[in-house]
């Protein structure tokens, strides 16, 4: 079985303006994302960023893309709707994506999920618990039954998402809320993963449980080789019936 | 307790251009499917079709309607944008919304489902039988185990729409395909219905059954008092910990 | 439409066995329980306790019953299997049931779900803030976006059921855990919700937001009158096809 | 990665009482099941059935087996409780299971489910198409839209087991059925999926298709390696809470 390939997109604007980000992450979030992903032989892994022409998503990329992650914060505004179509499109043919953190607000992870995506949220340097509520999902390999983030922005329910087809993770934050931190969906042929930690000012991408789980996460959202999607085009009409069908009525007039 | 205040959506053009059409429907699907919901003292109904200004679908209107059903076909493409984020918002914050056959291809459904919501099809005059897999589910209320459509358009799978959050009925076709027909989603405060029988060249929407269906998919769909949607102007900055924090750290910049 | 009856079964021997109890439930937790749902005109309310002939729950009281609530805690081994087995083809055939708080390990909770529905446990007086994760939700009617509890016992993840059909709600704890504290199964024709608050120790079930999610949780789990449950006898050997088959081949012997 | 270790449990009694199914299964389902695995190199395959000793499911065989498949019909009624206990907990633990045909009515799927697990059956011959309905899943991995069975005994709705978490294949039956074929369930740690097709009067344990469905099943259910299960023994009092609290209440009695 060949490598998974794997391109883990970030705005990568934070990195670059603010001295606190910087700090943390001196080559930008996607390169800790990356070097994570990287510990990995059966993954494949490329990077792409939003001042990169056509955000570095071009048809070819998404084509040898088997697993797209998403970072982005400030500049959801800017992702072309060109390329969100053109994501939504690779997705719904099988691509997996990861939606990271504040990517809970791009355009391509609320147009598949079809609500606000919105939430209760807090910069107070607060503890969060991340609790396994699906013991025996794979994105779980590995971890027990709790880790912690010893400060993090909060984020708290309500969070305006479909009800997941797989809850994984719940989150306990310190001043008093809760929250469905690690969530999965399918749409199309792809699967979707929401997970939670990960803000910029924070250096929770090198923590080697965070990084567990998103390799656990993009294996989970790779390809798995079932019916093509039929649908990129449009949809079918299959005029040819599977069993026998008496002869139509020939006495109206068809419409269509 | 008051009435449920339904309005029933109509593209209302088949009707008016294709005479096979006007001799089943002649006052158009809408007022078809009005008059079955008007047989239960409990529902108000009004009707609205394309062709009205704002295509009878107003911000008063949408406010003074707990769930709106929808019906369209060739027009899909007429609805404007902004009346279909007009729609997408008043679901959210907890209208209900019932979405009817070939409505599967509407703007209004496919941007709340994230998906193509495309299907496979056929004209071919084949026996639906529509077998019921929730029986407990309310909208199933009244119904036997199964009830048959004489002849019908084929709707097959693959349906691509997400994972129902309850699926109610499963239909089977003469030529040889099966339909997730009758599914239950959430999105927001909103419930959404989706049910498949109802071709404009078929009399379907006079039948009992249907009738029933659509009345039970009305009760199910109303807006239920729950917490206020929270988001519709943006996320919440809940500044304020409902839990006492330590101080927060003094000595790095704050990003945002 | 008649009223929906609800039998409030309680094991009742604390309350009789340690003043503590009986100083917050001086006629069992059964009466609070039951006083709370009186205060709505639609539910006709009796109750019903372990020390009564066949723990007060005959084939009659069953079959007069459309909702059951149940809290057990420490006789669970004493409830009869005979009961249980009883209590569980009414569920199937249609009669709601809403598991209480340590009714999470009664014999019937457990028959329906399959799993151990062990948890972690701590009573320390802590504080507990009940998110709603789902407003739309009968069940969340009248509430806030949370609600507090200001002593409870701990129960915390994992919490080992099967994944709700709907989770409505979750609780954040002082401690440090999370728990899913409010959750839906459809079994059968019936449906079932467990809600965690609830100790005995504790005068939970007299707070007015508890008292609304029981009456909201009684009405959602009444039947609906959908197909009748078919099974309670055996499998339905339905000889006759619904549309016309070919010959079977005589060829070869039956095995059935 | 080491193999995953597969018992392929049979009742084999049809096989050894019956000329016909002995014509199709000479050595046994379980060995043309097995057979079917062994194609797989990634697989390690072992068998038992009924009439061993401990009905060849000792613990020692159970602690060392990733997935579990199950094949009864005439003799669920001889498998111990024990047995079923044992297997239970090693499900709960982590042991995928794989339901075959009518190993719905098994006691171990039934205690699983906590439904009469009943459907409506007939044998006559008739055809069988299987619509994936997932076309994600890696269980429709290989797979075209559909597939076949030509001549297969049919299983339909309503079918009493829980809502599946993830619905992979709906079968349509030429005799006017439909029928959820390809489930899965979580319960503890452990992945269950069920799978119609199989009866012992139909070579449809050799159809490629269906080794490549049972394949791709025991690679899915397989053990992930999350948090170990923590309730083999007893719920969990954690008495020592993850965040400080306040001195307890000294003020009154502890019911426990």
């Amino acid at each position: 079985m060949g490598k998974i390939r794997v391109t883990v997109w970030n705005e990568y604007r934070h990195e670059r303006e603010h001295d606190a980000v910087a700090a943390i992450y001196p080559h930008g979030i996607h390169e800790a994302i990356a070097a994570g992903l990287r510990e990995h032989p059966d993954l494949q892994v490329r990077t792409a960023t939003l001042d990169e022409p056509e955000h570095g998503l071009t048809q070819a990329v998404l084509d040898e893309t088997d697993v797209l992650t998403w970072w982005g914060h400030k500049a959801h505004g800017e992702v072309s709707d060109e390329v969100v179509a053109r994501v939504q499109r690779r997705v719904l043919a099988g691509m997996g994506l990861i939606a990271l953190h504040s990517g809970h607000h791009s355009k391509i992870f609320k147009k598949l999920m079809g609500t606000t995506c919105s939430l209760r949220w807090r910069e107070a340097d607060e503890r969060e618990r991340v609790w396994v509520v699906s013991p025996g999902h794979p994105i779980a390999a590995g971890l027990d039954a709790h880790f912690e983030i010893q400060e993090a922005e909060m984020y708290g329910e309500f969070f305006d998402v479909p009800a997941p087809d797989e809850l994984v993770f719940v989150s306990w934050f310190q001043g008093g809320n809760v929250f469905r931190s690690g969530a999965c969906w399918r749409r199309g042929n792809g699967k979707i993963f929401y997970f939670r930690p990960g803000h910029e000012t924070y250096p929770i991408y090198y923590m080697p449980v965070v990084r567990q789980v998103l390799a656990n996460a993009v294996r989970w959202a790779a390809p798995t080789n079932g019916p093509a999607f039929p649908y990129l085009a449009d949809a079918i009409n299959e005029t040819e019936p599977l069993e026998p069908l008496p002869e139509k009525r020939g006495d109206r007039e068809r419409v269509g």
